[in-house]
């Protein structure tokens, strides 16, 4: 069962006030204004949701102190929600989120029966394996550590306290995480590094022989990829957040604190900072070093090393202010050409109308001649 | 055993006539031009595949009713093969797949005994739970619903008729299907969303507390990731086919009937309209509205609210006859500054004979002066 | 316990002579000049790494043999290493990963207890399936193959000899597979294709009844997504090494020996010939032939027939020095603008000459005026 709340007691736990509609009103969850019904609490922090907010069918909803109804519309669905006023509707939101959200699933400790446990394993104190899951020769794994059911953790991986595997995880062989790393599901981490190398006309498979290092508080998103090392360790700071179908070459290394978005891909052996983000579907070559805090906007790349502070755009990866450049440019070109046209047509008139005149004698290279003749 | 028909059980099934080759032919396969042997039908149903018509080893090939043999060389293979022209080849294909197929693998009701299913599941009729799949506390799945090999389906997951997860499907808690819902290998429902507040340097998560609720007939790629909501849900409207590796994210929702592509990334909380089409690797940021009917063309992005029936290219989302025209005139830069070049040769004469002559003298800011003092 | 090695036999193994540093020193392990520690080898092939060396705490460093220590500072760490001269440091330091790396894991031929096989299942002598996997009906596994943990074959699968199937892989029905093919954790071979028609407002599913058939040799990344044929088969010819997170749309074929980077994506029916070279995040539209030995470049497109031995590159795949030149030209715009804004200021100034002098009689209509005149 959800908790229920009156709209009294939403002002109250948020800390606001309440200066239209009824404070008695049921409230049993939290939403956004377009999806909230009359039993639902919303919020309204930013104006490009006014549309939203005037359609809402919310029963309570949050906002800004400055906020009044003096520009609603007599009919406007509004006007039936209670309206709370408080300092960051935003923030006063989000406890309103967690005060309804379902308990998060329990994961009791232990071993469940259909998990298959290899030897010389070493589960620490309060260690969850869930059902199917396969846990190989050696690994070690932290205490309070949650793994997902039908997670497969290979020989001889390393799992530091508090770290949590959603299900269907793989971390192979040669993999060492921190501590409070949570992995989505279906990451795979420590797949072989893809390096081959051409002979007599076959790519020959180059050996993968190193493996991942994952430091304190990394989260990895769902189906994401991180390719183990040729040697050595392909290796993620601490702290450094990694979205869905992400791929992480081998020997990759990243500094701490990154934001790596979503589809956004890194090929091998290229080093990030500290700070650094890659947004969505951003893709880096091989090799190169990108500076601390530097950013790699969505769908853009960057092929050479990369300043700090830096921040990329584009295909080719260029200063954000030159790319855009580059675009307003090519927007002007059209304009550019009917000009161009133009200047050509007005210089053509005026070389006829110079050799018509007397300077038309110097420009065809009769000196000599008298204008008269040009005309002829 | 595959079925085996002759040549002319072939034209009799797809409504076609035999106009050249024998009919008592054996055939015991569909396939493509390229890929048929003399056991197989293929069909002819476009212009472009002519070279492979030509070169086909096809024992039967379906062509359109105004096809005939007289543009063929002598010793085209396509010669050896019967000849069986109908209306419309690509539908009369379909048929003979549809009658060459195997045999789609049986999913025969009830719990593998493999399969770990929690405390207080509602399984409805028919139900099939495959082997090693796990189905935790409180999940409902409605009648007839297969639920594939190693599949996880979370804590309270409601599954409507009719459903198929193929195998390997994490479907976390808070995750609602509609029914006839088809959800390909590997795909993850409900992983947390990608959001982090940066607080003295780190970046802390925000919990992400919703769920996702997928509509009727929908149907999502291999390794696809829905993102579950930071609160609400992410939502997929009723008969959106989504492809592989797509990636959407929290609080995303699309209308109904809308096609997206593999590969493309929809940021969070973007609202897709109805029948909006996302073609291959395309990227939408977060927190816009793409209107119905939308197409944002393969490797293209959309960074601002879309109007309905836009069509969008380019890494910037421009429309399509701006984008294109664009790269028209890029390539006509050369041309373009090769005129500036003979412009400003042209213009330098001109100035220079200007300046010769007695237009020189108010050029040069000399009005009163004599041409000659000017040339000396 | 990983081998230990004196500097000396170090450099004996990589037939390598030492010229700086002691001989006895204990060498445990191979790593980067980056992450290498005392008791590490590392090399030295390439000058971009410089850097990297004269602050490296390696106990060995492989040089080339032209190497010295004439240009190090006094304070480089470097000086404290001892260094091996030798012809090829890079294949060099593949001997000494190979004898330091950790055994692989280890797969005892038999089936997991914790697996399940179906019927009619021909296993081939040493072949392995590990805890969890799903081998169901009528599948058919070559001699020393090795199914992963949680592994699904499905219903009438063919694997050939030696093959590796990682953790999780999903083969689906109708999926053919070589000798030596090896598979990374998570792909997905033989999901559906993406087919709909739209009829009536909907999207109506295209049955997808054909299968996916793989070479020998042949190896796919961790989370990669093939999709089974229409009809007939979606094929990968002999020798191809498919990277992470890449997806191959039904009826895709490719030649032998193709590369395909990660997150690159190809559309249904596309044919690639042999040594096609797909880069990161590349996109190839539908229904097309790429020639032998085409490249398209990280990022870039291809919507129409590429030629053999062609280099694309940009969004729409443009030849590479085309793109290139585009580029180029793009950055040249601002001053082409500026200098068309002079030319313009001139030929104004120019005009208004003309039309003060004697040329305006005519420019501005007063053709019988004399040539000298224009000259006073």
């Amino acid at each position: 069962m959800m908790p229920s709340l009156t709209a009294a007691e939403v002002a109250a736990l948020v800390g606001g006030e309440i200066f239209h509609g009824p404070a008695e009103r049921p409230i049993s969850g939290a939403n956004s204004l377009e999806q909230a019904t009359p039993t639902d609490a919303a919020f309204f922090g930013n104006a490009r949701y006014l549309p939203a907010l005037r359609r809402t069918r919310a029963g309570v909803v949050l906002v800004p102190v400055d906020f009044d109804t003096a520009g609603m519309a007599a009919d406007d669905p509004l006007r039936a929600a209670t309206l709370i006023q408080v300092e960051n509707p935003t923030l006063a939101f989000s406890k309103l989120v967690e005060k309804f959200a379902p308990p998060a699933p329990s994961h009791a400790p232990g071993v469940a029966p259909s998990a298959v446990v290899g030897r010389d394993v070493k589960l620490g104190a309060g260690v969850s394996i869930q059902p199917q899951a396969v846990i190989e020769a050696g690994a070690e794994i932290g205490d309070r550590t949650v793994i997902g059911a039908g997670c497969f953790v290979g020989q001889g991986v390393v799992i530091g306290e508090d770290c949590q595997l959603h299900p269907r995880v793989v971390l192979r062989e040669g993999t060492i995480l921190g501590r409070r790393v949570i992995i989505q599901p279906g990451a795979v981490i420590g797949g072989d590094g893809f390096g081959f190398q051409l002979h007599a006309g076959r790519h020959i498979k180059i050996p993968q022989l190193g493996g991942v290092r994952i430091d304190d508080d990394v989260e990895i998103g769902a189906n994401t990829t991180i390719d183990r090392a040729r040697f050595g360790y392909t290796h993620i700071g601490e702290g450094t957040k990694i979205d869905n179908l992400v791929m992480l070459a081998h020997n990759v290394s990243t500094g701490p604190h990154c934001l790596i978005v979503a589809q956004a891909g890194v090929s091998g052996s290229t080093r990030l900072g500290k700070y650094v983000t890659l947004a969505g579907q951003a893709g880096i070559v091989g090799h190169i070093e990108i500076g601390d805090r530097a950013v790699i906007a969505a769908k853009s790349g960057a092929s050479k090393d990369v300043p700090p502070d830096s921040v990329l755009f584009g295909m080719i990866g260029e200063p954000i202010q030159q790319a855009r450049a580059n675009l307003v440019n090519v927007r002007r070109l059209p304009k550019l050409l009917e000009k161009m046209k133009k200047l050509e047509a007005e210089l053509a008139e005026l070389k006829t109308l110079a050799a018509e005149t007397g300077g038309g004698r110097r420009l065809f290279g009769n000196p000599d001649a008298d204008a008269a003749s040009v005309e002829a």
